[in-house]
Parts: C-alpha cells; sequence; structure tokens
C-alpha cells in the first residue's frame, strides 16, 4: 500500500467515524465529535467540512454551550441533498420511495398492477417510468438520488443480482441487475429480507423480531440484535414455504401444503370468493354434494387454472373445513374487479360477512401453524405481522396469537407476541432505501469521491 | 479506572492476543508472534513466561530459523495441563469427556441409563459420581480440569441456568446450575446447540451447516460463519417440534404432529416394534382388522402410556401409511430389553428385516419435511445428522435428501447436501467441553489469575 493510499484508507475511515458519530448523537458540536472519535480538533474540522462540501451533514446554525461550556456550532446530518430510492416489484403493485439522509420519507408512489403475466423488461420498463418520475421530483426538491435497492418477492444471488425463482411472478434465472438503467447504481434485494430491514429502521423500533410479509407470496425477515439474518447463501425466511400440511396442495415452489397455499393473498382471496358465492347463489349445486375436487373445475377470473386448483385444493385443509364451510369457486362473470384485492376481503370483514371471516381463521389457523416452526427454528423476540396481514390484523391477529400459544405455551415461558406492522405493503420499499442510508452512512467517501 | 486496572484489562487482552495467535499458527515463535500482534518482542516475552507458567502453552524445544532467518524457540498451545470437562445428560444416556486445551479429546465414558422416571437430584448425582471418576483419571494424567459444560435435551436460560422444559425427562423449571456441585464453574446449555458447536471443532470442520441431534427428542443447531446461532433467548433449533403434520398425534410440547412423534427415537422405534410384532406373530388380529386407534392400547414396556398412543397415532401419516405397512404394538411380554435401543433397529436394519426399513422410511420422510420447513425458515449450506442418525444414516441419508430435494429443487438452485455426522451422541459433550476451551482462550487471564 502506497502512503497515498493509505492516508485515503484513513480518510475513510475518519469520515465514516465522524458521519457515524454524528447519526448517532442527532446533533452535536466539532469539540465533541473530536471526543467522541478520539480524532484532533483539526482533522475533525477538515472532515467536518468535507462532509458538509458533500451535503452528508449541516451546521444547524444555533450556537449554545458545549460540553464543557464551550459555544460551538451544531452538525447534524442533512436532509437536504443526499437521498436513496427505494424500489419494489410485487406480484400485484409497484411501489417506489424516496428516503432522504435523515431517513425522513420524502416521496412515495404505489401503482396497483398485476405483474404475473408480464415479461420481466417490461415489468422493468413500467417501474423504469414510476421511478423517474419520483426522481425527477425529488430533484426538483434539491435532493440526488445516489442510489437505490430493488426489492422482488423472491430469492436473489446477491452478487450477481441474479433472480434465481421469484415463483409468483413466473421468474426464473432473471439477471435483473444487469436489466436496470438508471443514473446510479441499484442492487437487488429479497423483498422479504427489505420487508423487516424497514420494520427496523421506520416501523417500531424492536430490535429483536420476525417481519412477516404478507403479499401474494408470504416471506419472513429475522432481525437479531438490529441485524438482519440472511442464512448460508442470503435464502433464509422463506415462511411462505414451510410445511403447514406435508400432503396439502401443490405449491408453486415444487412442495406440498405450503403456507402460502393457506394464507396466501390469492389463497385467502379463492377461499373468502368461493364461500361468498356459495351463499349468494343459494347453490346450483347443493353445498352438500359438492366434492372439494369438483370445486376446482371453475376458475375465477384472473387467476391461472392450477393456482385455483391448488387453492380449491387447499380447503381440504385446516379448520374451516372442520366447521363445515361449504366452498365453490364462482364462474369468472360472476366476480368483480374489487373482488381481486384484499381491500375487497376487508370490506366484507367489516360488513360482518361470516364466510370472510371463516377464509380470514383458516388463514390465521396456517399462520399459527408455520410460525410455530418458525419460532421453534429461530426463537425471536416477537412477529410482526406486515403486508396484507397489517390491515388484516383485527381480524387475524389474535387467532394467530392463540394458535402459537397452543402449540407452544407448554414448552416456553413466554410465546412471543404477535404485533403489527406500522408500515404494511410499504416496508420493503422503505427498507431498500433506507439500505442505502446505511451504506452512504459506513461508507461516505464513495459518494464524496464522485 | 486505576492505573492497576488499567494495566490488568491491557495485559488480559494481550494475552488473549497472544495465545490466539499461537492457537491460529499451531506453533510460533516469539519473534513472530511480536509481527502478528504488533506488541514489543519484550511484551510478548513477559506474555509467554506467563501463559507457560500457567501451562497454557509450551515451547516445542526444537530450534529452527524464524521467519527472517532468525533462529527461535517455537510456542505452542499445551494438552498437557489445562482441560475442560463436557458433561451431557440425555434422555437414556449420560456422557462425560475430558479434552485439553489442544483439542485433544483425553477421556471419554457414556453411560446407558433411563433418565425419564429419575428426579434431577438423583439423575445429577449419577452424572456426579460418572464425572468424579473421569476427573480424577485426568488428574492422574496431570491434567488440570478448569471448568465444565452440561449438555441437557432441553432449552436452558443461560443466565440462570434454569432448564425450562426438557419434555422428555419430564423436567419443568429445574434449577439445575445450582444443584451442581464441582469444584470447578460449570454452566448448562441446550444440546443440540452444543452438538452442533461439538461437529464445528472436532467434527466436519465445515463453517456453516445445520447440526440435527437425534435422540429421544430432536434438536438442532445451526452455525452460520463458525458462529452457533442461538434466536433472541437461545432456544433456537428446537427443530424436534417443527410441524410434520398439523393435526398429527399430541406432542409432550403441548403442540401436535411434530417431528419427534415421526422420527424422534421413541417414535422410530415403536413403529419398528409393532411392525415386526405383526409380522412375526402372524396375527391375534389380522392387521387389515386392526383400527390404528386400537394399536395404541397396547403400551409396550419402558415408555409411558401417552407416549406410545402418540407413535401408534403417528402412524395414521407419512408415506409408510400409503405404502400399506400395518402396525401393532406388542404387549410388554413380547419386548426384548435390546429392542429398546436404536442398536436394535440397526440389527433389524442389517438382517433386511423389511418392517424396520418402513419405520426407518417413515423416520426419514418426516424429517425430510421438517428439514425443508428449516431450509426455507434458515437457508444452511449443508445438513449433518448427528445423534441415532448418524448410525442410521445408510438407510435413511438417501430418503431425507430426496424428500428434501422433491419439496426444495425447484425453487433453490442448489439444495444443501445431506451428511452424515462422525461424532454422533458423542457430539453434544464434546461441543460442551469445546466451550470451556474457547472460554479459556478467549480470556486465558481469568485462568493464570486463580
Ligand atoms: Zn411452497
Ligand atoms: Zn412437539
Amino acid at each position: 500500500m502506497t502512503q497515498a493510499l493509505r492516508h485515503d484508507a484513513m480518510r475513510a475511515r475518519n469520515l465514516a467515524l465522524v458521519l457515524g458519530a454524528v447519526g448517532a448523537r442527532g446533533s452535536v458540536t466539532r469539540a465533541a465529535l473530536a471526543e467522541m472519535t478520539g480524532l484532533t480538533k483539526t482533522t475533525v474540522s477538515k472532515l467536518v467540512g468535507d462532509l458538509i462540501e458533500g451535503g452528508l451533514v449541516v451546521e444547524t446554525g444555533t450556537v449554545r454551550d458545549g460540553e464543557r461550556g464551550r459555544p460551538g456550532v451544531e452538525i447534524r446530518i442533512s436532509g437536504q441533498r443526499v437521498a436513496a430510492l427505494g424500489l419494489e416489484i410485487n406480484v400485484d403493485y409497484l411501489a417506489v420511495c424516496v428516503v432522504d439522509l435523515a431517513r425522513t420519507v420524502r416521496l412515495r408512489r404505489t401503482q396497483a398492477v398485476d405483474n404475473r403475466a408480464a415479461p420481466p423488461v417490461d415489468v422493468i420498463a413500467r417501474l423504469g417510468d414510476l421511478a423517474s418520475a419520483v426522481v425527477d421530483e425529488a430533484v426538483e426538491k434539491g435532493l440526488r438520488v445516489v442510489g437505490g435497492v430493488l426489492a422482488v418477492p423472491g430469492p436473489v444471488d446477491m452478487t450477481s443480482g441474479v433472480v434465481h425463482n421469484a415463483p409468483n411472478l413466473g421468474w426464473r434465472d432473471v439477471p435483473l441487475a444487469s436489466l436496470l438503467r438508471f443514473p446510479f447504481p441499484v442492487r437487488v434485494e429479497n423483498e422479504a429480507n427489505l420487508a423487516a430491514l424497514g420494520e427496523l429502521w421506520f416501523g417500531s423500533g424492536l430490535p429483536d423480531f420476525l417481519h412477516v410479509s404478507g403479499e401474494i407470496g408470504i416471506g419472513a425477515g429475522l432481525v437479531v440484535r438490529g441485524r438482519l439474518f440472511r442464512g448460508a447463501h442470503g435464502f433464509a425466511g422463506e415462511l411462505g414455504h414451510v410445511v403447514v400440511s406435508p400432503a396439502g396442495p401443490p405449491c408453486r415452489c415444487g412442495g406440498r401444503g405450503c403456507l402460502e397455499q393457506y394464507a396466501g393473498q390469492d389463497a385467502l382471496l379463492t377461499a373468502a370468493r368461493a364461500a361468498t358465492s356459495v351463499r349468494a347463489a343459494t347453490s346450483v349445486r347443493p353445498a352438500a354434494d359438492t366434492p372439494p375436487a369438483g370445486a376446482s373445475r371453475n376458475v375465477p377470473a384472473g387467476i391461472p387454472h392450477e393456482d385455483a386448483a391448488e387453492s380449491a385444493g387447499a380447503a381440504h385443509e385446516g379448520p374451516a373445513e372442520a366447521a363445515g364451510a361449504a366452498r365453490e369457486t364462482p364462474p369468472p362473470e360472476m366476480l368483480l374487479p374489487a373482488q381481486q384485492g384484499v381491500s375487497w376481503v376487508l370490506s366484507r370483514l367489516r360488513e360482518g360477512d361470516e364466510n370472510a371471516r371463516a377464509a380470514c381463521e383458516r388463514a390465521a389457523w396456517a399462520l399459527g401453524v408455520a410460525l410455530s416452526s418458525a419460532v421453534n427454528l429461530v426463537d425471536p423476540d416477537a412477529i410482526v405481522l406486515g403486508g396484507i396481514y397489517a390491515p388484516l390484523f383485527p381480524w387475524i391477529g389474535h387467532m394467530v396469537a392463540d394458535t402459537l400459544k397452543a402449540r407452544l405455551g407448554q414448552m416456553r415461558g413466554a410465546v412471543p407476541p404477535v404485533v403489527v406492522s406500522r408500515l404494511g405493503a410499504e416496508a420493503a420499499a422503505l427498507g431498500a432505501a433506507g439500505q442505502v442510508i446505511e451504506q452512504v452512512m459506513a461508507d461516505p467517501a464513495a459518494l464524496l469521491h464522485t
């Protein structure tokens, strides 16, 4: 290492040290920074000058007594210049947000869109349009977007940016990172991991939890002492494919009886719709005569046939079956567009619809079963229900907790509490932007050099 | 902090630094140690002197050229003095071992004993006798046992040493640490965690794996980048209570259909015996007429009634049922003592017994189901089967791997390989002793002061 390289490395380390100290304290004088970091005041002043020039910190302008009575201008992280882009491609929506370096969410957009049928390039083009508009708005506010992270619903090879398999999008081995065209670096990561980080940085503030990210698919992110647990290859947290019932309905992952087949959004909607149509249509066939296998012949609109078959097959399992709820899927023409989202289930629940309630009960029971396996394996301190489970929480939270308690209470002194995420579906995009912020905080020199 | 305290803290830190450097290199000169640690040669010589006096390192006596051609006496970790005691209480055996600081296993004893009926104080007394004999032998070899760790089959509160619940021992809230009487400190920890560490330090040498510790109960320990993952409260890795079938047989943990009810040693033996007796007794009742519920009425010797009922109930589930294997438990007088251990199953398997094979197939299938949930959640790089699954590996390994591949292969590029532990049932006691060694290496000053 040459003298110059060594100097650069030391400067980079010290810039991160000073910026980290500013972030930890909120606002702090140069004198206090020198004390905190062990650097000389001259060095601190030089570094702070560089950070101000780069727009990473600002002087607050207020002068007050320092720690030892000396007056000093205080420094804090600047929210005016450096910003991060959070992006998410999910099965039925796109989301983007801009977060500034002071961790304030400045812009957010979501777009409801069915990405299941679309080839990756089309989805990326649509996401690019949405992101461009948001970045333009950010620039108008004087922000400089320095990087982005894109959340996708499936395991991602973190080094290559290849999405190995996003079964609910129908994507296999998509080199997503290489298809992106942004004027700043954008990494790709698993949606469930990022949603957990979003919850950590922008949500409850808990340091230890398992965040459940329910959409069409179901993922989870485990945070232990403020750090995301990724597993050996970054593929940890695939809660949606934890086995609820080993001979249950086949799943797109190749397994059978996965949680997703009981509590994923499609499974939940299919169950709720089927029950509703039986009740509404006063039975072309009497419910009691309908063999469950026959129910899968009718395919609801907008859902591929295999999916409907699986979901109808799912009705064989779980407590709703025991409760005697009859199931039949309506023909496509009977479905309203509003029935395709979780908001439809919510409106049914608010009306006191018994069948929507039964569908939620079945989903909550399955979540409880899968989460009892998860608690046994990874021992989280709390369970945070996010994604679609956030709005559904009043109807499912208690039942999930009860199932957990019934299965875990005897073995463990305390069963982890089941709480609701304040972020819901926005968690992943926020976590994505938050990761860029973390990276800037860890290596501000990289930004100042560009 | 006073000057003296600061000096002590620095000396402690430097002793650990030097001892760690010796451990990492195997053998090394004082000059090379000074280079590695950045300490002066005078300081290194003083520290090495202290470590030699404490019996932690020795001079090899051989003089050879140092790194830069200077001759020097090499130092290495001493296996002659400091030693650690590993202890294990399991459901049907006790184990103790002594490992020296150079990580050589010096003594090992196991005692087959049924601890299920015994109160904790009696079990501890028996363990104490076994340990005393081994420690006496170690002393005769010139070793000084400086500490111990005790492995127990259940979650342990690491700070209080209370075993909250070891369902297979019938223990609840046993303040185990406070009941132990040893002339050196002994900590208590979960058996599955320690078995994984045993595998890490004395087994395959893999840095990333999920170790499955099958005995009467089934636990697992996850090692990620050479470190044990403990979860928020140290209760992670309870693989035995991962759900295989949600409405399956009740488990002692309070749940239903847990892995233990399909693949634990008792479940495996009950299944193998039942099948054997049906074949051997040429049917008092024809197998086809026997309702599975009726099978649980006959309770095999040495197994509490609830357990047999659960295990027989378990026959409702899994592929063996589909294969048409008839099951009936024999009356107690028909059972030989040798049928109570896994060695009996092994002898049946070696004779080519079809029913023992079917029992193993069912256990392997259940292991595959539970492990597919585990892989989805924690993403291990490899799965190491230990405990009773080590000797059973030739009969179950392939089936476990096949089940995993069927359930995970489509979603993940590479399914983690399923390999056999070289340690088997000794892993936990070895991991326990290894933890003491780790502690000595991390803080040798604590030992030198006593
Ligand atoms: Zn699946
Ligand atoms: Zn259990």
